[in-house]
């Protein structure tokens, strides 16, 4: 069996959560408790400064690591390493005051006021600089402890910006894409139709909600641009972290469920694959295990992202979160049964968000380890002590490498692509269902299953499962063809083969 | 039983309707046949002018009151009494075309076009000049008329803007209260997370649609301010009025389930406390009785803002309404039952909206005492004959205060902060029904309850619940250990003390 | 029986389609096809040009119309004829760019993006000058050839505007209607209702979203000037093609279900009545024959319209359409069952859209005569052959007029004011069901009724049906006395007679 470590200073699997002492510095006494139950708990690292810019930087050059080189020196004095943040995923009210630019434009063109999170203009510049600038201090204070371990770039990575800048940047994307040649991208898109046809590049907007919204290939090549242009700027952050501390590893954390960017493009770029795995669980709908199969898929997907090493999970709930319907509790035992899950799939961490409930805020009943009482003799305590017990005494299972013989493909624009036919059921085209049922029907039978691009190799596996692969990309049918004949097996479905990588479909 | 008489001059009940002489001014038949009409149906006191500034002022400074004195001489010398409105609740079209900024920027931020009504920007300083010009002329014309008894401030109160003006008066409402020290709106809103932090008020919005809505302690302090802001203006009227007409109390009319407004902020500026009672009787969801039950809760909710004398019923349909979804006109016999529960719990006044059905415009078909037929053979007009009659036989219980030894606590900041949870069930909170069920099961006991805010006084009460005491205002637990030591008997239920008034949790 | 041939040179029934060459002019082997299978299928009609423009006009001022002559020239030597379109329903990029007030305005007041179709300002004078001039090219190339014979203007006209140039036409046609007497309007509006009296027209917005939602007046003459001012502009269109084409005549293809125009004012115009007809066949909410049945319903609507000649069903789906939640392909013989129908309801025509399926974008998966496979041995397209053969053997009923002695009155505006009362049940008013469900009764026994607006003539019928008369047009109810009294018979039904043309409450 192979193996690959990805922590080798943890040496066994890696209990972890995310911490945000910033919002806990007026109070030394909890901070001193924290360091306490964590070793309790058999915590060994955790995820600082996800969140920290306006505690790093209160008003625009004033700069506070303090706080943030005391706690990571305490952690590491009681052994627990930093998973050290950096801090985009949330701007300081101060930098979209004076930088309105950062701030996202919406679907119909109007530019968003500040708050929320994840909302920057991944093509601002200064927004950028401004990253750049906090991401350079940050490592200048912290980049050579040794209890640091990794770098956590931004955070769930997601939406999509409509201001004029991303507006030229597409532009430029599609001429560069299509030879700088408005012909040929207006028969990619059949732009003929309806008379859609563009006599030059610069005429081309985003599919507005009050714009083009009939246009698939815009639809299509908008969400490319999408992933292209978020990719662009997770590089950019990359590029400066491997600059300024060569040795770390980098990763991002992906979203379940989010389909909005392509993380097969994203992957190439990390070092490690992480992701943050909130189920509903106990919900209504279906049966627990059905819900469980389904998460077992998920880890599938992220773990075949980067098939010789294994991956994190970077969060789950300790208990229970608060944005969902109905939120529910874990039941005794499941805590163990959800993690075990992850480590089954391959993940050599679980994490979770939070070590501590804050007092306030919009996430103030999501599950911690520590609830609003302070106290290390609750349920959810419990349960997260015993499975750190349980982590160590398999610790030697770090660094699995799971080497699966079968391969479900699953492609983030063949979903796109189907999603946005229309046609057949409109509202029902459920792609993610139809996979998750195949993954399931092969888990039941004890068959470890790989969930990868259409575009990767098959040389290692005896059977191939592709669900509804509407979109051929190029060369995919020959390769496939080439499988089969070589003995692999290949299960097909309805709805394979319709449309080229443009959406258009094939004749005859 | 103490007595306190709302209206010296009736002598007895108040049987009143909304009137809109202005409507028929064409018609002098018409408006002859109404006061023949009114003498007959027992009715003796009318609301005149609550929609009639375009008629007051058809452009800007000219001016017709003479078919208002004419009316209210008429009316007078008829026996019939007047409760004048002052018109602010619907500007007229030229007020708006000359003045823009009189209307309502919405939670957008786009200006909101001319139309419909109580969609004033409360901060503006021309809005509120030109009300006051045209109260003073109002007060000119009518104000010592012994035919007038009572001021009908504006209508409905209701709504938010967000609009330059008013962003820059919550930002001063909030550095008043918070001592013009950021750091500690900061931590009262716990806006470490996320990196929420300001520094400075000036970068604080309100919760815009596209902006900010994950702030909790904002979302809380902008409905504050919208009361407050809401009540300055209001208080802007009534001191000119009291001025202009120092004897005439004041009131305006509240909404059943309106929860937009801490209406026991505004109740303290009033004289009287009135509403308008319109529940969906007959309707599919629920029992009649249970309809009725809910509907003497809120009864008891406006009643108890003023302990110590009447209130007002100030709007009822004397038929039908017509904006539910279903509008179904009241059995035989529900007119009397439902307005006799009226004056049961405390109403001096049974008022309808309106007497006589316009010929046009969105409330064409709200039901009125007089239909489009105009005629006085009609059931309705029968009913409402009928209680005139039986309110005249118990004129003797006018003044009567209600003193009830059983409260519950019932706080609109409570209610808002509990809507804003982010957790638990999150789209059945429940807070109105949870309050209603306790109230309804004391008075199947024969138990009166008042219904008060948390900050008032308990001295005179046995018994206190407490249903779902999220919020704890400064002061209240104290107040209550101090009540049940003495042996007061309190009931609280799930849900109670978990935050502070900033929605910080308690720890420990 | 009267007779009036809408064709003569086609001498039998039209069996027609949309055929769009220019989206396959680099497949000069498809177009080759294309012309042997129409033959096959006993084609002998086509639309052309429907939304060509960007390929006639590529660039301001480039011009290629030599692909649409040598396709008219093509399919007149085979027999077929040609119906040639303005291309004013879809603008080219270019157009949009260089002129944005071409684009229409939202109800918001916000400038809408390119993009979609249908989406011009019919006010706008550029917008208008563009269509002439391309229109005079066009005839230019085409006018004269004898394969041409007929003129299909734009295509589905629908939507509103609420520019600037819109909101001031707005005004004018209201100034006009009113003898600009602002006090005319107010009372017809019912204007002193919640203080909406304007005091000049030029006060007067549209029914913004965000602006003036409850004057029902305004709501209806919004209608009635949408349609007003789309009526304009197509006789724009029709001025231009009388002068340079005198003696084709035209059509507009008009849409089942769409409320927003009324077709009745804009049949005046046309030379020949033609609509699409797309009914949810086979759909899971109502039996099969009901679906059918409300489908001959609106046949009857649109054969009213032109009582003395044959109306044409321009548009049809083949197999199935795209759009609906469900598109289900229709089962073996209810092609013809249901192109049969249109027939035997006056239609001279039985036309597709389209002839063949594009590759790419919105309507891929909208069925056509011919699949992408391109084969002519599909049951789709033995069912179109078989309906030709039969459409052939029936050629001597082309125009065959109906006369039938009943009539059902069916008004726009009666049904935009029963929509927009504010009352009763809000959601479910009904009227087009009603309406057919009276039809359908009168075609279970057998009569044949036509469906007319309530000012049209009743001399010729003996029994009229007025189901839901709402609102009684000038005149109407002395026009059914006196139908009545000369022995016809008139059924009306509950919500008869409520209103006048402004929805003013008749009194007494």
């Amino acid at each position: 069996m192979k193996k690959k470590s990805l922590f080798p200073v943890i040496n066994g699997l890696m209990h972890g959560c995310d911490y945000n002492p910033e919002q806990w510095l007026d109070r030394p006494d909890i901070l001193e408790e924290d360091i306490k139950m964590m070793k309790k708990a058999n915590i060994n690292a955790v995820s600082l400064g996800i969140f920290s810019w306006s505690v790093y930087e209160p008003s625009e050059g004033e700069y506070h690591f303090e706080w943030l080189e005391k706690t990571i020196d305490n952690l590491y004095k009681n052994g627990i390493y930093t998973i050290l943040a950096t801090p985009s995923g949330a701007r300081p009210a101060w930098l979209d005051e004076k930088y309105p630019e950062a701030m996202r434009t919406d679907c119909y063109g109007q530019k968003e006021h500040h708050g929320f999170r994840h909302n920057h203009c991944m093509s601002s510049p200064v927004y950028r600089e401004k990253v750049s600038n906090i991401i350079r201090k940050l490592a200048e204070h912290t980049g050579g402890h040794p209890g640091v371990i990794m770098w956590h770039i931004s955070n769930e990575f997601g939406g999509e910006c409509y201001c004029p800048l991303c507006v030229k940047r597409f532009q430029d994307y599609l001429a560069d894409k299509f030879d700088n040649d408005i012909s040929k991208l207006n028969h990619a898109w059949w732009n003929t139709f309806w008379s859609h046809n563009y006599s030059s590049f610069c005429q081309i907007e985003p599919p507005f909600a009050n714009g083009e919204r009939t246009n698939l290939g815009l639809d299509l090549e908008w969400k490319r641009f999408t992933t292209w242009n978020m990719n662009d700027y997770m590089k950019s952050e990359i590029k400066l972290l491997k600059e300024l501390t060569p040795g770390l590893p980098v990763t991002t954390n992906f979203m379940q469920f989010y389909s909005g960017l392509d993380y097969n493009v994203m992957a190439e770029e990390l070092d490690v694959i992480s992701w943050d795995s909130y189920p509903a669980l106990h919900n209504d709908s279906e049966p627990f295990y059905k819900t469980m199969e389904n998460n077992s898929f998920y880890h599938a997907v992220m773990r075949s992202m980067k098939r010789d090493r294994p991956f994190m999970m970077m969060e789950s709930a300790p208990g229970l979160v608060n944005w969902q319907e109905y939120n529910k509790v874990k039941r005794p035992g499941v805590h163990k049964l959800f993690s075990m899950q992850a480590v089954a799939c391959g993940s050599d961490t679980v994490q979770y968000f939070q070590w501590r409930k804050g007092r306030g805020s919009f996430e103030q009943y999501h599950g911690a380890v520590i609830d609003h009482l302070g106290k290390d003799d609750t349920r959810i305590f419990e349960e997260v002590k015993d499975l750190g017990d349980a982590l160590k005494k398999i610790s030697k299972t770090a660094g699995t490498v799971i080497e699966a013989k079968a391969a479900l493909l699953y492609d983030w624009d063949n979903k796109w692509a189907i999603e946005d036919i229309k046609g057949l059921s409109n509202n029902t085209k459920n792609y993610d269902a139809v996979c998750c049922s195949f993954y399931s029907a092969f888990l039941r039978l004890g068959i470890e299953m790989d969930v990868i691009a259409s575009d990767r190799d098959f040389a290692n596996y005896g059977i191939i499962i592709a669900p509804m692969l509407y979109m051929l990309r190029p060369g995919v049918a020959d390769r496939l063809e080439s499988f089969v004949s070589k003995g692999g097996q290949l299960l097909a479905t309805y709805l394979t083969g319709y449309v080229d990588i443009n959406q258009l479909c094939y004749l005859g």
